[in-house]
């Protein structure tokens, strides 16, 4: 729901400004940011919630455009302050099943930083594999030039 | 220059709707299109004219945001009026050189139709390797669903 942007908005822009994980702008702002993230269908956005609190979100959407819409793409967000404790792969898992029942035949993930291990590691536990890894791709602010990798499992 | 447009849509249109080289909508409009082709900086905007014709256009961008925004993308659309007289093979020439002079390390197309082998052959001739390809991703209309070839070369 839109009103739960205020609540995703503070760990979406920790996670996008530390710079080591996402392919957006670390200076993101939050105008620009609930655009990125709060769109209208085809595109899901989805929450968990903890009482008042959210502790993730995922955008669930079409990679690409109709002649290959059947592809779905997502993006997960856990706040670091709970992370740990399996909300990731929960989230992961309901995201799946909503694609799958939304007719979606396979799901890509296009930009997986390749030190980001604890998400490599996920995402491969849930039936993902690395299709390719696009070579020095991504200035990690610590590790310097490291390779995106693309993902993907059919539905 | 934004005045191109009236002389690009009509090719662009055409392709577009045809529905089997591009995976954008085939019923996109002509606003929306100028949208996703004219973009601001730091995309660049390419056209091959012939007199007062546009023979052929290319866009070229930052294929990911800032952690990762010297890996370029392009997309390449030239009027199958004035198809197989290399008007396609010199603007890629043309865009690969103003991609390395502004700084870009390599350049990645995420959705090449792997029917489209006349793409596929030209950007191999240019240097590109296809580094995967998502399986059964595009629903072409006369050879139902085919692979998107990943292709990546270094600049």
């Amino acid at each position: 729901m839109p009103g739960d942007w205020p609540r995703i908005w503070p760990f979406w822009h920790r996670i996008v400004a530390a710079g080591e994980t996402y392919t957006w702008d670390p200076a993101t702002d939050a105008d620009t940011a609930r655009e990125l993230w709060m769109r209208p269908p085809p595109a899901r956005v989805f929450v968990v919630e903890d009482g008042a609190d959210i502790l993730g979100s995922a955008l669930l959407k079409p990679n690409y455009g109709p002649p290959a819409d059947r592809v779905a793409n997502a993006g997960f967000m856990v706040d670091p302050d709970h992370g740990g404790r399996g909300v990731g792969r929960r989230l992961a898992e309901h995201v799946l099943d909503a694609a799958r029942a939304d007719g979606y035949r396979a799901m890509v993930f296009n930009a997986v930083v390749e030190t980001n291990t604890g998400a490599v590691r996920l995402w491969r536990s849930l039936g993902f594999t690395i299709l390719a890894t696009v070579p020095e791709a991504f200035d990690h602010p610590r590790h310097g030039p490291v390779g995106l990798h693309i993902m993907h499992r059919r539905l």
